[in-house]
């Protein structure tokens, strides 16, 4: 099936770079896409996921363990000691289906097994198909606290235990939680608003040109999505490699003491809890540099990611949308000026 | 079972339009009708579908698959080399009984073949059971929340993915949705009523003449159901060509700037949010230059249509009735004059 | 067991009326009786059944199939091409018992069958049980709103639809809903009133040769009730034939458009929703006049009618007693004078 | 195990004469015994019980069915023709146990015989153990309404109906309903209590003789039950005999249009609803007329049994105890001068 | 594992009190423990029943009958007519551990042996294994109502009557009650309270010499258990010596009329429901009485025992705790005099 | 997988110093950390485990018995005559996820062996892993007050009594409850608090270095991770000789009175509950002690335990953070002065 290609995205900067972030050092956390319905959340995590290339993966294995890693090994490579064959798949994105039970989430006990052969094996669930990829979740704002918290502790161990049935196993869940929501239906608790590395508004453009490209974008895609597709190839394989040297450069980006003093007197200015916002500052400015193909984070990394990493760990209202965004750009304009 | 001629109903005229061009252009989404009980709504679905020709089908496939289609084929059809054996099948409607369980609509482990086989096979459920067809819920608004949801997730992807009980797989389930409501009962989210393609509105006729006519049709209809029908199988005839020229026209109309940036406009002026506005407007433009028998979606079509499109989107009391089709109407006369 | 004789019933006339007319003409839809317990509602339901003739049935079918008619034959029937043979079997009449679970109601897999023989049978509910007959529901306020719902949705179709448990089957379930409740606990939702077709009013009787006369025939049927039920014998067997009579010269009854004009004046003037008013006015008519032995829906008969083909379709407080039923009065004197 | 004889219990007249009424006839309905706990209400059931002389059953029925009759036969009894085999059994008392589930109320599918012999046999439940006796419910305003009512249906219909996990049959479930409560602890809703034939009330007696003639014989019974038991023989033989006779003689017992007549007065003065009232009225008339050894149910008789006829009859606050005890007593005061 | 000595329990003399009383008269029902936590109450049920001398009890009965008593004899016993083996065992102390579910403490199916044997055993719960010892309940006032009415219900008659899953059996479950509790957590009903016969308060001690040995007491007990107890052993047998000869005198203590009376005097002024008060005064006077070696029950017994006997009678705050305690306490001075 | 060194952490002594006793004499009771998300109680936890020396263990227990005590042998060990052989292990840290069932964490019955060797078995949860370990639950304020319970109940008596699914059974479960929780959700009720031995905070560090150096720290050891380790591994040998020497003269350190009767007044100054405070204060004293290198629990020990021992146990508001910890450092420099 075609999909929508991320360079054809109109407009959503702030998006798309958070995104292009995650890729690059997936271990800033998950990220929250907060806005109004209908500008394109979905499709773009998909066109991300389909602009990176396809990775090695062991055969057979439900977690798609990379075969030239020894570490984690999962339940199912870890018992075999012949070189183990390998095939390429494409990069993950699983959907957390609306209704989806812990169950299909965790894994559970294989009840075909359990019946006909008697043997308590267990059966991978989402959170094993999202390994080495994406995990998106629409309206997260609407799932139940402890389904968000259990994912979000998943992504942050890239480990997932499981304890259910009389099965005790681990297994590697390294993945990029997306989550989008609507501020207006329920908000996240502060708790779990911060736990997520990144989080950026996604607004319906104004300007009647942008409007009408956006809308002759997705019309051309459904009408001939090969056509659509081939037309913007070049522009996908340019993306491919900056993320793929981006990833590369990453082990030997610095991150000087001045960069880190000016993060953590901006997490002290807007009165931040904990060290995470000094973490995702670090992490993020880190991972721009090297997309950006520098090798020093700089102040100025900051400032164009700080918003993005710190709008959703405000004391008091985090999101009253304009309200956080502004008060980064404030604390941003006095502490970094 | 006689069905009662769509040819046959009176009045109602913004809901037989709608629903003729969701017979044109299923993609425009699902058709959300509003109005009292006993206006004839289900009467309406039934009659289109009835006037609908047979389609090809897969024999055997319990998603009815095209014979002619091998895009998205399903699990029955994609397993299968030998060219496939077909017969003609009615277009299906199927109703979302009260009480259906989500299982009943997803589909769900086929526990006979589980015990008796030792196999887990999947028994589809109501949205196989809907594919190329039409799926009508009477009173959506009463029901949960998730499960309207999840049916406008299907029914916007074309495909319903199956993560229950170990069962994972996806299967075409196309079909255009239709939902009744009253909105004196309990209102859908506005998350939800965005996600319906068109709304229209459906009232009780004040005029004596008029509800005479509906009482006389109904009560001969009942009594002489084959006369009545053969009465109008002319009009029938003559109607279910006019959708078959439209759907053939579709793809040559084209969409002028000036149109999409009238629709813009429009959407703009009511302040809906993202991008569903414009392009359910775009769609059902061209849907109704198609049933018109032009070749060009007009500014024309946009009024005539925009209440249907937009009505649903508005911010604030979306469906005070009088409230939200004036002020599209306002809309439409300020900026299409 | 011996019935207590509809004849013998002290009072409550529009009550009597309203079952009468059900039981000539069954398409008028459901019966809702609301008053104070112990007024006699159910007994007059029983006696209603037991006054009608032993009807044919197809022997061994759960569903109870007229053997004279060929439409719409059950799953039991539609199997059996040999000459049916058939027995004699009384009325029906299904109480609906407290606690009763919806799959009792509807019908579900048979677990001896599925458990014993591998074979996933259906077992028909009390829908099944009650075609051709009666079904009871005592204080249909206590009821879940969706088993109303779903009740009034097979009695309307006179089908009932099973999508469960894997089950996917209809068979006919034509059957006179009759409800009774008490206003003072919990009322029903007006979407479902309305798809009541007659709603009557029974009181406790005020006058004191009344009350005795109601005691002692409740006395003398509990203490001997074959010498009561003998001591009526005629009465009953003359009331039996004005209905069969009436059945009979249903078809041949006209209703003059002056009598439809009047009902839809009469619905005006009320401001009833939809036009189920009028339909049942004009049904509840036709069968008036056949029970009265006339050829002709006078308006007459709509007035002796139409408290109780509207009062419970009136907005705003429909069952405020004296209000709605002193409402429609005001209206036939106004509009029919 | 040794029970304290009814004719040691010490006060608490109105509570013994309405169980005394019940013994007689148990057509009367429940009765309903408010008051503080500690009274000796379930004493006072058993009691009566033990009172009763064994009765004849079927052996081996699970409904202990009379031998000598052979209407309303049960499940267990009417498909024996052979003479059937008698023993004695004593009148039962059955608990309802605090937490007793629905199914063990009303009996169920026997799961042993399904799992062993494949078989859907009915495992009878405690309804049927109260056939032909007594079911006491504690706290019956602490159960829930649905199986209150329920019970109050299967008490007044004499009838077990049970449509259950795929089981539909009748059974006999003739019993006297005792309900004991405490007015403090949430209400029955009026429904519910008018349903009852007989409301009475015990009180903690306030006199220090009573009090320790209560203690006193409460302590000797426990600390020597054969003792105690054997010095009340005379008097428990007494009694029965007196129980006996009345029952002998009931159906000589004429009511009347005089006693009737007032009964109507006193409920109409009174303004209950329905005529459950007048029917209870008479009935328990006629049974203490019965006890007392008369042939006629005069308004003395009225007057002496008024009270728990009617108290909780009355509209607003049927239980704000003195309240309607002494509204009750007013109108007899009036009506019956 | 050695039991802390209830003869080295430094103060908290009410407490111990009742439980000596409870284990003289298991008849003075249950005892309610209010108070501080951390205040022992859990270590003195302990250190009582080791202070009881060992019981006979047959060989392999769930229930521990006592092999010299016929009365009463439970499902394992009664099917036995050889002379049974004994054995020797302590007192049982059964806590009811938090989550207990309903079904392991009245017992349930024995689920292994029917699904392995098809036989539907019993599987006796912590109510059986409880008989003739104590059953500790720690907050007591946090258990569901209906459980603890359950346990009331059972501690009083001294059996356990299962109604569940197709069992229905009677088995003996005498046992002292002891609920612990905090008034400050959610209070039991009044008519809970009611049923348990002693009601006394803990408090933490307040002079700084008591606390210290306390917490000296405490710590030489984890440090060398064994010591601890060796060096109270003698004051054990003292005491263990004095509730078995109370227990043999108890039958011969007499009431006369006079305490009787001063009972009822005292009950009368406090405004106690029912006469559950006096006979716990009785009781707990008779009880008290034999401990001190007494064969009349003194008024001023009465005087010892009426704040543990009262207090949770009282209406209205009954647990105001200076208040309830103050009230009896007047009472007593005014009364008693 | 390599572990943050435990004396790496920076900062956070209260918490260190509260986890290095527990390490000593885990009898002090379970350790509740209040603070920020993002502070790294988590890695301390862990830290300390990986400080501690590997243990030996039974092998093939599922308790991890020490088979050098024969005490409180397991239901693996106890039926087990031969000498064990044993291995060393890791002191286990289990951590409760979210959403662990009641079943996960008692143990529950062994399905597989149930079903397929008709055995009763049990299958040992959580407890029975952090048997000798810690239990770590995140967020503890947001578990259910009855796990919380269950779980303080069985860290207490060190021993799980399992009443379940037909299951009897008791074993050791001896470890350290370490609780994590953020006082702006949800509290813990007091009754819950007092049963934690310590409580302590956490909070983000507000100077721009040490916040510099715990970012540096945790991104030099995510980077690599053996380095890191190696750095510190004199400093983590130097710590746990100091734990190891400790636990070794815990037994030898005395209390004298003058520090018991110190730590009652402090109790009484702060009018805790019961006596725990006082309990608490003697043994975390004497740990500390034995931390020092001392042999006598000086009133200066008490003075640096105070804060967390008593915090979380005075009444009213017992967490508004400034306030509790303010009210204990007054009652210290009053009492201890």
């Amino acid at each position: 099936m075609s999909v929508f290609p991320f360079s054809a995205i109109v407009g959503q900067d702030e998006m798309k770079q958070a995104l292009l972030i995650a890729a690059v050092d997936p271990s800033v956390g998950g990220v929250l896409v907060f806005g109004d319905r209908g500008t394109g959340k979905s499709t773009a995590i998909r066109a991300l996921a389909a602009l990176l290339p396809p990775m090695r993966a062991v055969a057979g294995c439900p977690y798609a363990c990379d075969p030239a890693s020894s570490a984690g090994a999962c339940p199912h490579c870890s018992g075999q000691s012949a070189p183990r064959r390998s095939h390429r798949v494409p990069v993950p994105v699983v959907d957390l289906p609306l209704g989806a039970t812990e169950d299909r989430v965790v894994g559970a006990l294989d009840l075909e097994r359990a019946l006909t052969a008697g043997v308590k094996a267990f059966e991978p669930g989402l959170l094993a198909r999202a390994n080495r990829g994406f995990l998106y979740i629409d309206e997260v704002n609407l799932l139940e606290d402890h389904l968000v918290d259990l994912l979000l502790d998943v992504a942050a161990s890239g480990v997932n235990t499981v304890e259910r049935e009389g099965l005790s196993l681990r297994h590697p869940a390294r993945f990029v939680l997306v989550g989008s929501g609507n501020p207006e239906e329920g908000e996240l608790r502060p708790q779990l608003l911060d736990r997520f590395g990144l989080a950026v508004e996604v607004t319906t453009p104004t300007e009647i040109a942008t409007r009408i490209a956006v809308v002759r974008g997705r019309d051309a895609f459904e009408r001939d999505p090969a056509g659509f597709v081939a037309a913007h190839a070049k522009a996908e394989r340019h993306l491919q490699r900056r993320i793929l040297a981006a990833r590369e450069r990453l082990a030997r980006v610095a991150v000087p003491d001045a960069t880190l003093e000016a993060a953590a007197r901006l997490c002290l200015a807007l009165g931040t809890d904990g060290l995470r916002g000094e973490l995702t500052l670090m992490r993020t400015a880190r991972a721009l540099a090297a997309l950006d193909g520098g090798e020093i984070a700089e102040i100025d990394h900051l400032r164009r990611i700080a918003p993005a990493a710190l709008r959703h760990r405000l004391r008091r209202n985090p999101l009253d949308e304009a309200g956080s965004t502004a008060r980064v750009a404030r604390a941003v304009a006095e502490v970094l000026a």
